[in-house]
């Protein structure tokens, strides 16, 4: 294929791409197939000779769609959001054309001082502490990871290598094994410090939890994977308060800030311990900038060495959307899971479980777990909306999380209805069959 | 941004893709910027109100260009090739669209199902001992990580894993810091087993390692993250040979097969050991057909829990390339360098470092590690051509690289001929310099 022909096929599949998108509502939110459904759909090894891009493109929608989970179907409910908009798609298009590889500031210096300037922006927009920019001469700033737990990883790997040579530096007898051996990391069930667990999302203490490790010397890591975007809302900014006693910050703007995946904000404050960590220098990655001082090698910030040009979506959602567009994002979302709230409210037979502070609901039939589980699995059998569970102190629990872009109140209406009617088949069977045994 | 307007700037986009690539050739390969050329470039802060896409996309070529490094210019020799197409830039379109998470077979299965089905393609076609495909009831398969460093870390992990779980069940006295304390990681300085190191493109031999490592019990983890990619054509198919001996194998066909980063395929022969070492099962992420052993949940075979649709760049480049299309583009790359080293040897001023076996010429002034430092830097300071250097054995050696998918003969020539200018320039300075002292 040539640049000739990519221009053709390149348009049909932006025309693909926004019909997809555009008639999302149409399509049946989760797939009929089994396990195993494709392989039996494709050739048993790569062909020898070139196939045409119709051949492809005309399998999409016979091999790939069949099994495809609609992320962004409006009566998507699943998990939590995977962000999806216009601006980023478009800029991850820029991203691929020009595949640049930024694991040093000589690689390709506008991939790694964008994303600099990126982080900068997003992190004044949550209203990060000073400390955690990079600005011109910080010792902080943030980095692009692909994910929450790759950012957890790089936070506890860094705070080892600090602990060890502090300690190594005290007690130069010890071995890093004997030293390792009794290092301790104090978490919770969800790990770290953490803002908006999955689960239900609930809020850690971090006006608690942060004078004592700052007191104890311990490397306090944050996680707001999910939460993290609402703090662009002034309103919801207080639940950040504390993280001025943390080292490190992360949220993922590829869930609720619609920056396409992959795409996780981390910050740390001083950025020396993440680069102490990681350093790597062999001849061929090292330029004649990186002894001044004044370059950011983001090799040295993560654990791949290679990276793409992830901050393009940001500059173009950022831009496009502008703070108000994205606030205006965050609120919608929150105000349909309050609507969502007062509709189980209103029926007797159910109940909220968790405070809803953003945008996810965690609710289920007053009842067995037997019975939630029923009623659960009804609603994913019938497949016009999807959901997934959670345990909430031993009881299962339905999580309904405000996940599209195009939502809209007639959704939330839509699946509460559907819900509520199946609640009420099932406890006709369920009452006769427990009546009958 | 609606889908009407995304369809036409997708289009203007497409076409300002194409047209980067397509007069590439023209755009001085590396850029003029110093350190922290970006910030003044750009506002202090994320804008409130939306902007224009034109007035994003106007930028790009202001503030981004000017500061990228462009790799896929046939102008470019550095690091190694990271590969683009046009099939590839599709597939990622595509991919985007869709926006789906695949984090288990439930989440998309289409995403897994493809995934698992083209890392059998791609180990066929390297001729891969059956024991690392997955096919329909296999005991072990491939995945798609983000880089070979991931990839090695899960190796590493997995061992560490099933080797301490080994000793706790022999010795359940000893505890787990007890036991890593005496765990032994054997590695060069290139780390693993490494066929095609990024200095010179050397191999380890495998079939010396390999018996060892399955008489002691190591777990063997080979590395082939470029020169993978060439063990399709059957003529370097045994460059491989050994790894019948692995229990793990990896290559990065977004190096040289023409798949966009990232994509880096990693097999292993059982899968019970990557997922015993990373199984992870909160409530949210199970599904009624993961207890059948039927499906793949992938968040067990690696770091991150989110996982983007990368089978489809796999799936549409092995199929609009075919076999034969992959083959000529790697052979294409192999002649070139020889011509290269051809070019080299004809010089006697120069010698070559290192055997070429694939893509790379190691190659330098004879003379002093100074001399040849200064070859490079006028080589980069002209901009002309792109290359970075690497010691060999105390050496400082230049790297010659044949990386761009356009690359031609041509070009070779002419970088050839800049080379040895440049070096006669530099003789008659460095002479009359050493002269005079």
């Amino acid at each position: 294929m040539d640049a000739a022909e990519f221009r053709k096929r390149g348009k049909e599949m932006v025309d693909y791409v926004a019909d997809y998108l555009e008639k999302i509502e149409k399509r049946q939110v989760f797939p009929d197939v089994e396990p195993g459904y494709l392989r039996p759909l494709v050739a048993d090894c790569a062909p020898q000779d070139p196939e045409s891009f119709e051949d492809v493109f005309k399998d999409i929608e016979k091999i790939i769609m069949p099994g495809v989970t609609h992320w962004h179907s409006p009566y998507f409910f699943a998990y939590f959001p995977s962000a999806s908009s216009f601006p980023a798609l478009l800029a991850d298009m820029l991203c691929g054309g020009i595949g640049c590889v930024g694991f040093s500031w000589a690689a390709s210096p506008a991939c790694t001082e964008l994303e600099t300037v990126m982080l900068d922006w997003l992190g004044k927009m949550v209203n990060l502490p000073k400390e955690f920019l990079a600005e011109k001469d910080g010792q902080g700033g943030g980095v692009i990871q692909g994910s929450a737990s790759e950012a957890t990883l790089i936070a506890l790997l860094a705070a080892r290598t600090k602990i060890i040579r502090q300690v190594q530096s005290e007690k130069p007898e010890l071995t890093e094994a004997e030293i390792m051996g009794r290092l301790v990391a104090y978490a919770s069930d969800q790990f770290c410090a953490t803002l908006g667990t999955t689960s239900c999302c609930s809020f850690d203490k971090l006006l608690e939890l942060g004078p004592i490790c700052n007191k104890e010397n311990i490397w306090m890591h944050i996680d707001a994977a999910y939460a993290g975007s609402a703090f662009i809302c002034p309103e919801f900014r207080h639940l950040l308060n504390g993280v001025e006693f943390a080292d490190s910050f992360n949220f993922n703007p590829h869930k609720w800030l619609l920056v396409n995946f992959d795409c996780s904000a981390m910050w740390v404050k001083k950025r020396s311990d993440l680069i102490g960590a990681f350093k790597l220098e062999p001849l061929y990655l090292q330029h004649h900038h990186q002894e001044s001082g004044l370059v950011t090698d983001y090799r040295h910030w993560q654990i791949p060495l290679g990276r793409r040009f992830r901050s393009l979506k940001l500059w173009f959602v950022l831009r496009m959307y502008g703070v108000k567009g994205l606030q205006e994002h965050i609120r919608k979302h929150i105000r349909l899971s309050h609507q969502f709230e007062h509709l189980v409210l209103q029926d007797e037979r159910f109940e909220i479980c968790a405070e809803v502070v953003l945008g996810l609901v965690c609710f289920r039939l007053k009842g067995s777990n037997e019975l939630n589980e029923a009623l659960l699995k009804s609603i994913n059998d019938a497949k016009k909306i999807h959901l997934v569970p959670c345990h909430l102190r031993e009881k299962f629990v339905l999580r309904f999380a405000v996940c599209s872009r195009t939502v809209e109140s007639t959704h939330i209406k839509f699946a509460w209805q559907h819900i509520s009617q199946l609640a009420t088949d099932l406890l006709k069977t369920w009452e006769h069959n427990h009546h009958q045994q």
